[in-house]
């Protein structure tokens, strides 16, 4: 938890936003995997920690926009408790530690809703089940309604405050960068022939768990890299496979990193493997270089996108015009994500007020076009914004026969070539950049990323 | 997955003991943690699981118990789930495999239940905020209502059924049992000064992750043992302490295991940690020799505790009548928990369904005495009831106050010798048994837990 001054302040920048009504922030309960009592992990709600710092669940919070007053609803715990939890300090204790001067039992926020149900209540929209019940409790707005009845200016305050981070949240977001180093760094080493993907990923999360740290999204570690999300880890590795790994850590202050490397089992690329990870690594640092105040995301994603298209070309696996094919949107069958998206208490972050709202603005408004469509961040970029930066190259079986069938784009894509590759896998490079006043900054120690650094770890 | 006629004959089995209605089974969504596409580890219901044997979110099923109909209701995956999440085989492929014939898309379970909205529903109660959510659209009842509309007939056939653990269940146990040995023994063998708890917790839980496994319920290890469900990972262990571990691993079949571990940091147990020791194992030991079908696990849970305050009164702790002691709950200071609960794909098995339902009955009324009153199981055994057995000693100094300050059985405790013991801490030792038909079996390959034992072990 970060000084008391951190969370107030934020408290009182929120207040400058907004003048009317009251807003309800809901922490989050503690989420059942089979029968009530069996939890996973606590996950408190990004914004809640953001405002009032305590990462314990069932508690909520309020905010005057009127009066100025804060409240924290919680309860103290009892004796029960205590045999079974540990002892714990008081609610009014906890918040004191951001800050806040009133707090109230739980089952007194219904009345405290009840008594202002006639003033405009500012909600965000919940993302879990439990949340959505509690909202209708309080507000009377049902879950399928929640997310229209959320609250724009609410959501728009919150993001313009969490876009820009601190530098207490820079620090955050770097001092969890040793772990997410080790984590990968012993992934790295561990790819030999025989070996299962799960003992990687296992090992992996277990760095990340050793440290006090949990992983900030569920591993992604496959020789099928073509698969974008893939978590099912129950391949083993040969002589010849590419393994893709697309993961990060959450701190105990709850701050990500969020990192991808492709390396090859038993620690040599073959040539056609090289070839293709170095259209992405320079597609990588070509977009890592752009990034600066001022310039739009999209147009460094669209950059990164002709990089790799010109270098699909050299491998005659694209020919014609480069430039038009990537307006055109024929590079996304090889590249159907988006260059990156915001990164800090959530590895997406604030994915859960709304992409729209988080990534483009009046300004900038979403690609429709299938590829493009996915760039979660495409706005102009700001000093203090952090982002990821994770170009890639797929063969997806599935979508290059899709594609040829329906024969899309035959002028930019040579289908007889891209058949030799459909067991090639995909490759994505990833890393976690801080937006600065000149320019850029990478964060952390530097996972290896040249061919022959990561050749050299392998060995 | 087992063989499809695995899962008939115990559709087959349920619809033999009810017979009006239809029986609605909800599988399990993907759980959110912070932003809606960021999910918990997926984790099926354990009935759905039963009963349809499939792993996949976002299906539910029906019985009519009438007609005899079987429908599983998902949906097919599309192009961009195959880019996503790669390819995956359809619902009717799935459905085959557990042995039912008719498939719908998931939307059609709308109308399906509106058009049988006049019969009788029989559902379980849901746990997860986002099954109730749609359970109240499938049936209009409200998440409030819900569990005391559970349909009571449901619930105890179900219990009936999945108590009694068939052949293949039994053999999926045991075959789970090999990974939590090598999760315990793994721990065991790290529990040195200097070391974090964290970092013996996170080597555990890489272990069950790399064998394609994840653990059955947050992993307890702590020197603080006296604090019965201590997920506080963050102290230094230092010589003199003792460091309980209570963990287990779930299978990918989903079938778990749980076992409980007390060592000395650095390998030797102190004089007066023997002492403690000894007396839990003793009970635990002469707990297990009582198990076979016809016994009451509530007696066997008895005789443990006077077991354990026999023992006490040889150190000094208790004093007079130990027989009326534990007869009156005086014991429970030191031992406030049950010796045990059953356990199969849940961890504390259908724990979801109620425990009154599952470890009480009509001839064994829960207990409302402190300390019994949380024996998870109390009914007469059955051959192929799977259970754990888990004593424990603990000196929590919240409750010696309360006690103490409550003058709770001065007759039986003695307050100035266990004023001593303050900063003991706790011991707990636990194994999974299997009711056999002569008496019992103890599940995997023998952790140890002799004094003997564990400091070889350690050394």
């Amino acid at each position: 938890m970060f000084e008391k001054h951190i969370y107030s302040n934020r408290r009182n920048a929120l207040k400058k936003q907004i003048n009317k009504g009251l807003a309800l922030f809901l922490g989050n309960q503690e989420s059942a995997m089979n029968y009530p009592a069996n939890t996973y992990h606590f996950r408190q709600d990004s914004t809640f920690l953001y405002f009032f710092g305590l990462n314990d669940p069932d508690m909520a919070a309020v905010i005057d926009f009127e009066s100025g007053e804060e409240i924290i609803f919680g309860n103290d715990v009892d004796i029960d408790d205590i045999i079974w939890m540990g002892p714990q300090p008081a609610v009014a204790h906890k918040a004191a530690l951001c800050g806040v001067e009133h707090t109230r039992p739980f089952n007194e926020l219904f009345d405290y809703m009840g008594k202002n149900k006639n003033r405009p209540i500012h909600f965000l929209p919940p993302y879990r089940g439990k949340s959505a019940i509690l909202l209708e409790k309080l507000t009377g707005v049902k879950p399928d309604e929640q997310k229209k009845n959320a609250s724009v200016e609410l959501i728009k305050a919150v993001v313009t405050l969490r876009s820009l981070k601190e530098d207490v949240e820079i620090e955050a977001i770097e001092n969890a960068m040793e772990v997410g180093w080790l984590m990968h760094t012993t992934g790295i080493k561990m790819a030999r022939e025989g070996v299962y993907e799960r003992e990687i990923a296992g090992a992996m999360e277990g760095v990340a768990l050793a440290h006090g740290c949990v992983v900030s999204f569920p591993v992604i570690l496959t020789k099928n890299g073509q698969t974008l999300h893939n978590h099912y880890h129950g391949n083993r590795l040969a002589k010849g496979d590419l393994v893709l790994v697309d993961a990060g850590i959450e701190s105990p202050e709850c701050y990500c990193t969020d990192h991808t490397r492709t390396y090859p089992v038993g620690g040599a690329f073959s040539s056609r493997q090289k070839d293709i990870y170095s259209i992405v690594l320079k597609a990588q640092k070509e977009a890592i270089e752009m990034i600066k105040p001022g310039i739009r995301y999209r147009n460094i994603h669209l950059h990164a996108s002709l990089v790799m298209a010109e270098g699909l070309k050299t491998l005659g696996l694209m020919k014609g015009d480069m430039k038009e094919a990537v307006a055109q949107g024929a590079h996304a069958m090889f590249f159907p994500h988006g260059l990156g998206h915001m990164m800090g208490m959530d590895v997406h972050d604030m994915e859960d007020l709304d992409e729209n709202y988080v990534g483009y603005d009046a300004n900038t408004t979403r690609s429709s076009q299938f590829g493009t469509a996915y760039l979660r961040l495409g706005k102009e970029l700001h000093e203090r914004y952090v982002l990821t930066v994770e170009p890639g190259l797929y063969f997806i079986p599935a979508l290059i026969s899709k594609w040829k069938s329906e024969n899309m784009f035959p002028q930019f894509i040579n289908y007889e070539k891209t058949g030799e590759y459909l067991n090639f896998g995909g490759i994505r490079i990833e890393d976690d950049v801080l937006v600065t006043a000149s320019g850029y900054k990478v964060f952390g120690k530097p996972i290896p990323k040249e061919v022959d650094d990561i050749e050299k770890l392998m060995r």
